[in-house]
């Protein structure tokens, strides 16, 4: 079944399924900038939008525009900031 | 902000926002065949899975596996199977 995640006061949020065994997301990211820790390592693809990326708080800022994507460490985390509405596929590998 | 959309007893949502002027979603489709009635022409892009869709009745199923797209014409509707869950965008026109 899908399932409706909401987090930030609504400002992210997405619907989880799952194929093949794997469990993706598919969301949205409103204008901010957000934190997110992860559990199994993940695979960020921008579905629509470009995403500003970074995996540490030392780290510059990287741009990901439509298309693209970028994997998270497991037992990690990253900041996301987001321009505009973004959409994005989650895979968790 | 952002919109959470469920038909069909939940076995498709989407999640709603507007870029740039323009309104599109990001949604998953559970196995089943579903029927979409459009306002706006829509473009409809595979983000993760398979969809098939036929504009009419009569026509043969096309498959649109992920990363292609299909449009849709204005006042007008179309027929949806997954086989399996599947993850789409949806740019109204």
């Amino acid at each position: 079944m899908l399932k409706h995640n909401s987090y930030f006061d609504g400002k992210v949020q997405s619907l989880g399924f799952e194929r093949n065994g794997r469990k993706q997301t598919a969301g949205v990211i409103l204008p901010g900038e957000f934190h997110f820790g992860t559990d199994a390592p993940e695979r960020m693809t921008v579905v629509s939008g470009e995403l500003l990326a970074r995996m540490t708080k030392d780290a510059a800022w990287v741009t990901y525009p439509m298309g693209s994507s970028f994997e998270i460490a497991g037992k990690s985390g990253f900041d996301v900031k987001a321009i505009a509405p973004t959409a994005y596929l989650c895979e968790f590998l």
